[in-house]
């Protein structure tokens, strides 16, 4: 029974998302390497391995940890490399195929000098995100990273890694396809500059909507998407998933309905869903979109239904006037999360729907 | 040495913020009821002893249990009553003196079914947020709730509590007294028309900026703010501290450098800190406010400078110019929180700056 915030998991829409990428990655010839961040979680971590996935993507050494211990053994740290953990790097190093991400000459020499087992490297190129990385058409600079990686005896060169987060900003697939295509020819065009140079170098790109809408990825080598696990509500605003492919939703106690404002109270707040927003199509900043929980799954969303406030263990979810009369205290209200990512984060812990509880980091 | 985001905490600063209310508590022969929610650590609880609290506030029931089990003994759950939990509430009510939040006459009258204890209980009443909590001039409503606490055997009446969070959008102390006057006198003047039926009610404010800044509380009984612990950037806009007051700062590694847009790549992302913003005296929306870290303290904030953007691991500190050459991966940069309570309930420990592990909920 619930009676607190209880993050639901719905293990087989899980699955099907788990395996609609795999497929994809298949069909498509290209390394699937999904980015663990999302779920953190080592059971879902094996339903990946059903479907044959032996490469990972963390985004903390941290994580890379946790991943480790349950038997994953070629990880990739999509993180630039924080020198200060290079002990932590060294442990790893000495256990697992280790991948790090560089952007610097500087890195690249501090990681020679203090590494003590071999580890692989992609450089990460910056295509529009304007996150990090080095931006993609600055050839000199990469030239002297790779130049420095191949001083090295310790760093053996991958490829290169963009993150086209651009992509979240879309709101539908045309919007999606302009940031893929634009990410994918640039890294293209450095893939063709260098690879004469160095013949097994990869590109890899790594943001869910592109990965989950898109069936072109030419000579793209590999894809490392995430969210696609769960997706959440700003993954449906997008157009990355339908409403029947988000595989979490918050299960919320009402704690007071005040109908003179068509408002509900809920346990559940920013330290269960995090302050993560989005705006949803008609304009509105949400935090959450309200489904209903009459019957299986939580495809239904309740129109003009949303969550529109969070203090830290509070949230106010405004409904329609024909609504209101639906709730009284003591109901669970059930809501997609704007990021299922930071929500997940912040829980530790999943339910499904037939009640199993699963862990996490 | 710090090599990971690190929530670094200053006891000298934390601990004279926590006399400097305590005293203005006993000056104005009001009962302090501090919240716990931003600090969530038995230890930090301590401090407040040593000052002679000995009631205080919670914002869940897991907290309250929390706090029980380090011995503390009168415990308000500020948050309406969730029916789902009555369980944990009767454990609590069993063992400690529990304060709970009404604000209809649904959850008193179950309430009055399922308690195997005695509690005490406030009345929720809404000055101007609308948030939760009955009108504060809704005479009928609350007449009805005192009615039926009357005809309950096992609660008590307290009195009349408020939460005039309004206050976090003021930008100067003329701002905050006009939220804090409104308050105040709406709450006056519901003591005065229910003091001849209830001759001991007490009525109850909280707001950290009101409490902090205002020396009339007048016929209030009782504050309960919680922020004032620690402080944070956005206390120091709103008006209710100095810079020097804010016992909390974030050090977190920096990863990159990119000279090119005057921007620092750091290990500290929205895991960390929290997606908490708040809008800067320049009109910037910021996720923290960056400071000096040479030498003791963080109360020298570097002019311009500010946490842009966060992702899931990854912050992006714009610096001005004349500034970005000072640093280089590697080095630690302080940054002081927006939110003091969401990143600590994030960081879940504090190291202080003499080293030490404080451990959280």
């Amino acid at each position: 029974m619930i009676t607190v915030p209880t993050l639901l998991l719905d293990e087989n829409i899980c699955r099907r998302n788990i395996k609609l990428m795999a497929d994809k990655a298949r069909r498509n010839n290209i390394i699937l390497r999904p980015h663990f961040k999302t779920h953190q979680s080592h059971e879902i971590g094996n339903w990946f391995r059903d479907e044959g996935t032996e490469k990972i993507t963390v985004s903390s050494l941290r994580m890379a940890q946790y991943f480790a211990r349950d038997r994953w053994k070629d990880i990739l740290v999509a993180f630039p490399v924080n020198i200060l953990e290079i002990e932590t790097i060294n442990q790893l190093a000495a256990t697992i195929h280790l991948s790090l991400l560089v952007e610097s000459v500087d890195t690249v020499m501090f990681l020679q000098q203090h590494l003590k087992s071999a580890v692989t490297a992609y450089i990460k190129v910056d295509t529009g995100l304007h996150r990090t990385g080095v931006t993609w058409d600055d050839h000199k600079t990469i030239s002297e990273i790779l130049g420095s990686i191949g001083r090295s005896g310790m760093i053996s060169f991958t490829g290169f890694l963009t993150h086209a987060g651009n992509s979240y900003k879309s709101r539908n697939i045309v919007e999606i396809k302009k940031v893929h295509e634009e990410s994918k020819s640039r890294m293209v065009s450095l893939k063709e500059h260098f690879i004469n140079e160095y013949p097994g170098l990869k590109i890899s790109i790594g943001d869910t909507p592109s990965c989950s809408t898109m069936e072109d990825f030419g000579l793209i080598d590999e894809i490392r998407p995430g969210n696609y696990v769960f997706y959440d509500a700003t993954q449906t605003i997008i157009g990355s998933c339908s409403l029947e492919q988000v595989a979490v939703a918050m299960a919320c106690p009402v704690v007071a309905v005040h109908k003179e404002r068509n408002e509900i109270v809920i346990y559940g707040g920013s330290v269960h869903f995090a302050s993560d927003t989005v705006m949803d199509k008609d304009g509105t900043t949400i935090y959450g979109k309200v489904v209903r929980n009459d019957g299986i799954g939580w495809g239904r969303v309740i129109e003009g239904a949303y969550l529109k406030k969070l203090s830290q263990e509070h949230g106010i979810v405004s409904v329609p006037g024909n609504v209101i009369n639906d709730y009284k205290p003591g109901d669970i209200i059930r809501i997609l999360p704007v990021h299922s990512c930071t929500t997940a984060n912040l829980m530790k812990e999943y339910v499904t729907v037939t009640g199993k509880k699963i862990s996490m980091m």
